[in-house]
């Protein structure tokens, strides 16, 4: 490797503070989605994309990229005509869930009072 | 309500997906770092910015106002000379962390077979 451009396991390794690192994957809302729904079991990209509704294919394909990059889920082609392609949880994505749903509960729990703050500023700051 | 533009409550309780806008603002790594700073009691923007280390001035400003507005942070204003600016978790903020704590748990114990899964990835494309 050259002294060049930094290789991808400095890339990954030396990052000042890894927890940012992941976190900044997971905050990605449409990634939560994906993995909520491959919950279910394997799933082809036509399920995916109208079991999560309004993701664009392109956006789709993105995330679905990220998380395979990361290990999150498992890409699996079929050498058949024309070739099929399923996705799945792997073990690291099955993990993440158990403290993602809590996060999801939670955010359904408090929704509303999310709301109701954004609303009191809006009318706070329009008095001030 | 008028057909023009949405008002700040019909933006906010007319979402298609309110999940998601929860989880968009969740995802954000830089809240979740002042969050984790507020825990250990009320702190200044300085105090803020010390701890938190590479976050720039004007991103801690947008982060804070973000939180305030969502009721996750409440800001004091002293009228001391000069005037003195406290900020504090709020019951929401407070509650947040319960879940937020595990998965920034499993973002740790979890980082490094990430990067590895990444490190594969790109070895597997280069091979390919």
């Amino acid at each position: 490797m050259s002294d060049g451009a930094a290789s991808p396991s400095s890339y990954v390794f030396e990052q000042p503070c890894p927890i940012r690192n992941v976190l900044d994957r997971i905050g990605d809302q449409w990634s939560l989605l994906v993995l909520q729904s491959l919950e279910g079991g394997t799933r082809r990209f036509n399920e995916l994309s109208r079991e999560i509704g309004d993701i664009s294919k392109q956006m789709l394909s993105r995330t679905l990229k990220h998380l395979e990059q990361d290990g999150f889920i498992r890409r699996t082609v079929y050498a058949e005509v024309p070739p099929r392609v399923e996705y799945n949880l792997t073990g690291l994505g099955r993990s993440f869930l158990v403290p993602m749903r809590d996060l999801v509960t939670w955010a359904d729990e408090n929704h509303r009072t999310i709301c109701a703050a954004r609303d009191e500023y809006t009318a706070r700051r329009a008095g001030a």
